[in-house]
């Protein structure tokens, strides 16, 4: 997410003194709240990566990465970059340079891959639908025929929108049993249902600072035993060099100097998540999500996108509030929301509880929504939201 | 609040998976939630308690304190202690042994200050009512004749009850215009209504695990000018001696070794509660204190006290539930509240939002509850406790 989607922090405080008697939040989807422990973790005596030490920090952190995607049988690289950086080692690792690949988008981060496959040079195809909607199976298989590789987002943080990545992605094997499918999981890994076996997936793409719920700065790269049959890729890489990497991290190493610290943190930050079966995990996220969807709607808004994904609430504001207003008036109770991504700032608003939150904390947002719209003068009946979010969260 | 209190943590889950999935929150009346930056303010460099830099990091400590009591013309001393040590220093700094006392009690605390005495020494008189209840100022006037002092709890924490001290002082002082008022403030300070130079009280004690919301280890002894004026007091003292330690913190410098880290710690705990009028930081505690009660009573409980403390919601459980029961259901959603004090320990459960918490935070708190009552098996209608919970947090 760029600077430029934020508001003015809680320095802009509310007319009523109490507002500086509020605990800050961080409810943005992407970075979000961190357990104080995974903080803590990042400040233990610094190591030097290349002794045994490090090697088995991260051994531990791919054995737990991998066991949060529900695929043991893959293989996952850990970048020290962000997620789009994993993005470009999966890309330049597995197509190579001039061949054809589909991207298929409904929003900003699904025209990212475009933007990135293009300056790579490759032959680029695409099928898109309008900010919000979902993107259909048949529609995209029907396209991928002579693609090296299908490049898709499974849940689209701009608009809010969960696309259904196993009808597509089947359907898309189907017309092209050759097909790589790269896939940014960077906010549906650990938040949505995910089954990168069961739904044939090549790659699968997410990030430390999403649901993993630790500081950004770590990108993950899952590959399928075919994906990584399949190596080989583009000349124009070095760091991103998926190849060389793998043949690294398998030994417990990194090509490239590790960001150590944070690799020992995921051990932190992933234990309450895997504390749980995943698809408790993704029962309790959505939980919590359509707690978020729910509350909104009691306060005038509607979900922005048609098939909402579990890593954050998109929401349109009642008429003549808009998405910025809305992410401003967050601020000044103390929590970071965002706006929409142009050209859909003001459109919509998007709140999320991907981070270090519980069901508690989901009925805490939905007493600081229905605030923030009060504040912003809509036309709201007081104790509805919380209400109708209490009833998601208890039911 | 000894150990024998305390239920089962949350290791003792519920049996939906869930659980796991519950962030742990310290919901007892100290010690209480704190802010990761005070705790993270605990592992600076470690400095030396006689050098200027301390110095500096002392003399500020005690004119935040001061500050917080409303009180900047007050001496205040920072004893590496419980409250119970502050209160010991305070004690046998300014009656002298064999002096008369009168204790007035309604609750564990105020009987804990009788033992003391007793123990010293000193010839102690005793006022009480039933836990619960609330001293009456003219029945306490009226005993305070020919007294040395008068050894009474602000917030009695055991029964969640507040006593009207300014009444009581103002009657005890017109009985004995020589009498010494020495207040247990440890869960009304930062917190309830406490105007030590307008009630014309003498000593004020507390320590840093309660509304300063920082880890357990200071006593605070506030003094006012005629306090200060008559210090003197106890040949059997050593360690908790007052005077000694006035002379040394007016330097900046402290008698004993000071825990300087926790020390250093209340420049970052205070800083929020600071931040708005003391009067604005009561009204808000109150009403966070008051969301609790009103989700009690939705739940069938009733408060346990005639005159609630804004320090924390003593609640009576509906029949057939013990207050240990409550507080175990607490524990296994990974909430630490308090069941009662012994001979109480089944009669009410305490639990409070004295640490670093907000009103949201509050509303996630009356979920808690109804939640935990739910596991109980009471009669409970969802969601009424929220709601009546967000009444008294939205209005």
């Amino acid at each position: 997410m760029s600077s430029h989607d934020l508001q003015p922090g809680p320095s802009s405080r509310p007319s009523e003194p109490v507002g500086a008697l509020l605990r800050p939040r961080l409810l943005a989807p992407g970075p979000v709240e961190t357990d104080p422990r995974t903080m803590l973790s990042l400040a233990q005596p610094q190591i030097h990566h290349r002794t045994p030490e490090a090697r088995a920090i991260v051994q531990e952190a791919r054995d737990r990465l991998r066991r949060l995607l529900g695929a043991p049988s893959w293989e996952v690289l850990i970048m020290t970059s962000s997620g789009t950086g994993a993005f470009e080692t999966a890309l330049l690792g597995l197509v190579p340079e001039g061949a054809p690949v589909l991207v298929a988008s409904a929003g900003k981060f699904g025209e990212r891959w475009g933007e990135m496959a293009r300056a790579f040079g490759y032959v680029v195809s695409s099928v898109k639908k309008p900010w919000g909607e979902s993107l259909d199976p048949q529609e995209v298989a029907a396209a991928c025929g002579g693609m090296r590789a299908l490049l898709i987002t499974h849940s689209e943080t701009s608009t809010g929108a969960l696309h259904d990545l196993g009808a597509i992605a089947r359907a898309a094997k189907q017309v092209n049993p050759e097909l790589l499918i790269i896939v940014d999981a960077v906010t549906s890994y650990g938040v949505a249902e995910l089954r990168p076996e069961e739904w044939d997936l090549d790659t699968v793409i997410s990030g430390s600072q999403k649901a993993v719920a630790g500081p950004p700065g770590l990108g993950f790269v899952f590959l399928s035993p075919r994906a990584v049959s399949r190596l080989g890729g583009h000349t124009h890489r070095y760091y991103f060099d998926a190849r060389k990497e793998l043949a690294s991290q398998q030994k417990g190493e990194t090509a490239q100097t590790p960001a150590i610290n944070l690799i020992a943190s995921l051990s932190s930050s992933t234990e309450r998540l895997l504390s749980v079966p995943l698809d408790v995990l993704w029962a309790e996220k959505a939980r919590l999500n359509a707690a978020l969807l729910a509350a909104g709607e009691a306060l005038g808004c509607r979900p922005f996108a048609s098939r909402p994904s579990p890593a954050v609430a998109a929401l349109v504001p009642p008429e003549g509030i808009s998405g910025k207003q809305v992410a401003g008036a967050l601020a000044s109770l103390g929590a970071r929301a965002a706006a929409g991504q142009a050209p859909h700032q003001d459109d919509l608003f998007r709140i999320s509880m991907m981070g270090y939150f519980d069901r508690y904390d989901a009925l805490g947002a939905a007493g600081l929504l229905e605030d923030a719209l009060v504040s912003l003068g809509a036309a709201v009946t007081r104790g509805a939201a919380v209400s109708r979010a209490w009833s998601v969260l208890s039911s």
